[in-house]
């Protein structure tokens, strides 16, 4: 191919299938189709069709690993803006000076220890509630984790959907969004019902408050619909708003789903409880 | 190489490196193997050494992939034992019948509803001083929710450093859980005294409980030290016990952290406060 004459546009030189790119294709989009064709060379032309150069498969293949990992990285908040190739970042994060690797977690600690800060302010703003009932606090736990893992589940399968192409980002709204909506609604509606007769068994019902299961329900069925929501929709938006790494969503899921959840959680409390704000 | 003769051993045949694997390696490893030497074909070899295969580029690329995949979905809960190929998984998951995505999470989310109504337990043991102390409450989120964080960036950071060839086994606990232990420390100190300072600030110098800062800053030390530990231990113990996917520790994590977390700080507070049990 290299030897062919300068003039000549690569559609003339191959035989059977025109697989190619451009070269201002996405390093990662390059790397699935060779993939998806199980190709060993990818030819890379410019605006003209002209070849430019190839992927080969060697190449792609430690790119489509580092993004893996790059998503798994930016997900635990150790993603390193400066130092993109996995094996080394690995190996400093495993083997390396302590220093960097305390310098490289802190940070989304700290944007952890602010959230979970401004959540317990929820907490404070409905102490009132709180004092008149206790036994409010017990399902604190439940309703921050079950939007936890949901969410968590949602951006998985978004992340996953769109890099191996299950996700069309035209038909986001219209089909994606509603399937989640639909989904968020079934699994909402058996883990609110599960969890409210729980509540109801075990601290309703014995301490007389039998309205506490019907708040406990309500309150999972919206933490649980939307943190589906929210993890297809902040993933989407990053996306949209030009920031490459979906994964980064969690931190801002995590503090929006505890907030929103547990200040719903106390609202339905004071409304149908005999507590006063 | 398939023509020469039944009897040549591989070793006569290479030229240069002697690059291989034994039919009975796992999957995995044969294809980082391939990928780390750059090769599009690496040779399978028997017991006596004699050839029996090769593995080809493509289908390591697409094992590499699948097993990135495989772990973050069995991370987020929605991993099934029985659709390996991760392309049909996504498809399934975004596009198939919504009963199987039903079905596939549910059953994560029943354990995390679980795991929720466990630590509320722990809550409930402990109202007697809630009640004498209203503002206790406030912190359960910052406790959880740290735990939680630093317990998912170790077990990334193993997974990642398991994958590719940076952590060794054989010295697990002498040379990388000793450094996982200086790690947790530095990060909390740091951050069990700005997460106590806080503390002091917000409700414990206006309410007259000074020590309720102290209360926080041991919990979150022990909360940091011991998601740490077993963000490292879980994944470890998991491997040993022959069970594939590390991340699958996720949720033991939570519900360990979650329970000793918030016991620790309730005894904290029963000791250092003034409040009974």
């Amino acid at each position: 191919l290299v030897r062919a004459d300068e003039e000549t546009t690569v559609d003339q030189l191959l035989e059977g299938h025109d697989v190619r790119v451009s070269s201002g294709t996405d390093r990662e989009q390059a790397a699935r189709l060779l993939q998806r064709h199980d190709l060993a060379l990818l030819p890379v032309v410019n605006e003209s069709q002209r070849l430019v150069g190839v992927l080969r498969f060697d190449d792609a293949m430690d790119i489509l690993e580092e993004e893996a990992s790059e998503d798994a990285y930016w997900k635990a908040g150790v993603g390193d803006v400066l130092h993109h190739q996995d094996a080394v970042r690995s190996e400093k994060l495993t083997q390396g000076p302590i220093g960097y690797t305390l310098k490289v977690r802190m940070a989304f600690l700290l944007v952890t220890l602010a959230g979970g800060m401004m959540v317990g302010g929820v907490i404070d703003h409905f102490e009132g509630a709180l004092e008149a009932l206790v036994a409010l606090a017990i399902f604190i736990p439940v309703i921050m984790d079950m939007g936890g893992n949901v969410g968590t589940q949602s951006t998985t399968i978004f992340a996953r959907g769109l890099a191996l192409g299950h996700i069309d980002l035209k038909q986001f709204f219209r089909v994606h969004m509603v399937r989640e909506l639909k989904v968020a609604v079934c699994m909402g509606l058996v883990l609110a019902t599960l969890g409210g007769i729980i509540a109801w068994a075990w601290q309703g019902a014995p301490n007389d408050i039998p309205m506490l299961g019907v708040v406990v329900g309500i309150s999972l069925m919206f933490a649980i619909t939307t943190a589906c929501l929210l993890g297809f929709l902040l993933p989407w938006l990053l996306l949209k708003l030009g920031v490459d790494h979906a994964p980064g969503a969690d931190p801002f899921i995590t503090t929006i789903k505890d907030f929103s959840g547990l200040a719903v959680y106390f609202m339905t409390a004071a409304w149908l409880l005999p507590v006063t704000l």
